[in-house]
């Protein structure tokens, strides 16, 4: 399945820093060691630069990891970079929780950028 | 249907900084995309100057919005550039809370000025 | 991908009417008309015949709706008689909770046979 | 707005009696008292006959209320007899429960023919 | 304070049993024997028969034991009796739920016919 | 200390079956095995025949196990038989909820009588 | 009702600089635009200076504003000032939180000097 | 490791039929099947004939489990039988509840006699 | 009753600065002025210097308070007091949260020396 | 049982400051004092350097505690040693929080290094 797109529209309101915040709770890849799927809530939080990420495309974008093998450090990591391509935010973090495995549920979070005050 | 005035009230003790927090859990307007409805709490706090907000009119204020085709992200800038505009606070945040769409919630926060120290 | 066995172990307290429920909150499959992934929560409940149900193989079993176009009410019967024609339970219930579509969360539970006292 | 018709599909289980619920938090309707609008939960729970309710349809028939000036009691006594006249269930159970006006918060509910054993 | 009339509406299905909550949590009298005032929630629960209790009313009766020295089984068996009167309900239920009076806290609920099937 | 005792006040609804519910989180005794203080929530539930008992009267019978040797199960028992003999209810549930002893908590209840149509 | 004194007893500990926090869920006060009951939670915070305040006399000093028209903003802002006046602390903050009125709720926080380390 | 022996004593009430409920929450056995610990929490509810359960043999008796490999089915019946034939209770039920394995959570629930009445 | 001496065991890492909390949910002294029993959770935050607190000891001095007269306020500073004696700990913190008496639940909270880098 | 080998794989994004976080609330050991098993939750939070801690082997590591005699304050600093040494993280911090023994629970939280921006 090729990567779709990730659909932006023009931030309304470029001259002031402020928050968006989408979560994501029906996230699903597969663990590459196992192949068994793994499942996880995602959770994006920026501030916009000119450009805004459009909703129906984001959850597009994350349904392409529904069948794909990847580890958890590198599904928050590469959301992280793909977004950040996409937008040019002036700051976004990706915060990824994922139940448990073996007993041990884990969260990853990463961030792009300095935040700026808001 | 017209945009309600923002009624206002004199702040009962303008020479000192405190906090006042409105959250209205029943906020709905129109997505401008599909034409479905959309629901959140739209929650404003703020440090007044000399003007505070009068509740009934925020709830007629917020109602204006019920009918109206408008993105998460416009809804929470206009609500808080008609607010700052009308009471004139020292410093301002909105936040919204959007119900899910398409599985994704969405929450937006602005801020106006500031915050002093309260 | 074909349909997984489901496999048993035999009871062991066959002369006993006892409960047993698996809570399996990582099911997902996908809308048949709309062909986006559902979400949710599978409970099973049963009073074993000679036969109790394998935690592995139901886990593949659940795995295997995945990719698979299936509408809420046919999920829950479809998956109650595989598990009751594999096991023969004394009685058996199957419940399943699905996520928000259009803001509307859904819940169908059906049963086979008649529950004995316990 | 015309009220939108009730659609429906073939129930994929007709001789089992079993459980549907369908619970609809986006709720908004019109006190006719006050024009203020009212907002609440609606719960739908049925045993289906020949015909399940579409949820697409259901999303749309609800939204008809938005606009329109009624009171709880008749709100869920309506949509009981709609629904009931749209899907002939073997039973159905319809609850509304409705955020606070004047520091009280209402429930109403209304049942429609009787329960079978599921 | 004279006690203020309980105001009604006509049921507007009468030819159903279904079942009608109201829940108060702003409920607030004063203990004979301490003139301390005392906090709780009051539910009223019933099913109507000509009549439905009116909201604005209900609000104004129950302020009226805002500064009334009565002990609690008898706010609760006081509030039924009076709504009984006013409604003739074909069966109903007022639960008293009060907060901490030297570390108890007390429940009372008296109930007025018996419940038809709903 | 000698045990104090339990204050009663005229039941306001003799004619009435109606439930009144105390709630005492703040209850402690003493182990008779290890000398080691024990907490618990005790909850006394009844129907009461002429006589209600007195809530100061009962938080003060209540603190008279402050510094007492006492199982559990012992506790509830005689706490029931002690608000019995007083109170000659039409029926009573006394139920003690303990705090963990080597990792278990407990709960032991017990009834007076049989619970009537209330 | 004239306003109660406010109780105080000597600082056990003055050299040391401690927070001392009081949750009061038990207040109301009337709105003086409707004449209507108004509820909240009020919370006093404060590092003492040689006083603190004794909660007998605060519970009657809350009490006092049981029947009097006042504004949430207004309320929040008096009892910081009588509590100031009368205890002279090195810090305080009062917090009061509002139930829904018209379907949005209201926090105001006010503080009296700057808070020291603790 | 021997099985401890499970002590009781005297049942102080035995002419009233009256519930004990003991909850375990640090309970861990060993997978049959994989050898890794699995963990639950155990639940004992019973009506005593002349013996009770002493707590403290309990939480040995418990114990003894640590190090045992056995499946969950059994591992509640096995509880049931050993305390049945020590204590000869009224009735008893013994409920596992087990933390996920492949990301399901498995509750077993099993009965000793006939409930009486309590 | 003496006072317990606080048992104490050498701090196993005393090169690394870290926090050790114990929270001891089972409080009780006695108000001084009323004679009335108090309840509440005792919190023990602290960086051990070359000593920390054994637990059995710490359960043992926290029971010495039972039946003594004592303020809030002065519960926590004695307990901070004693223990910073006993341990000469880089940093601690007590904290009381109290149960409510008059419908006033209360907060003290109170530390020792400067938080360290942890 | 010999100290299992904590298996590492290569942090996939090693450019990056980014949290990874790990919750394994399936821990047990053993009291050194009582010989009794000590049960709690073990949290891993850490920015990795050039290698990543495997799941797999983590869970096999915490579980070589299982039948170990070590106190609280030990567990938490021999984990960070022990993940510290092999995984040379930017950062590091574990906690344990334990079950409550005598009625106190327990918290140890110990870092390594200094967290760096992320």
């Amino acid at each position: 399945m090729p990567k779709p797109r990730i659909e932006t529209f023009p931030n309304p309101q470029p001259r002031r820093n402020y928050l968006i915040r989408h979560v994501a709770p029906e996230f699903t890849s597969v663990c590459p060691k196992t192949g068994q799927p793994d499942f996880g809530v995602i959770e994006i939080e920026y501030v916009a630069g000119r450009l805004c990420v459009e909703l129906k495309g984001l959850k597009f974008y994350l349904q392409s990891y529904r069948n794909r093998g990847i580890f958890y450090e590198d599904v928050v990591n590469r959301i992280l970079d793909d977004l950040a391509a996409a937008l040019k935010p002036r700051w976004m973090k990706v915060t990824g929780s994922f139940t448990p495995r073996g007993g041990i549920r884990s969260i990853v979070a990463a961030e792009h950028g300095r935040r700026p005050r808001t």
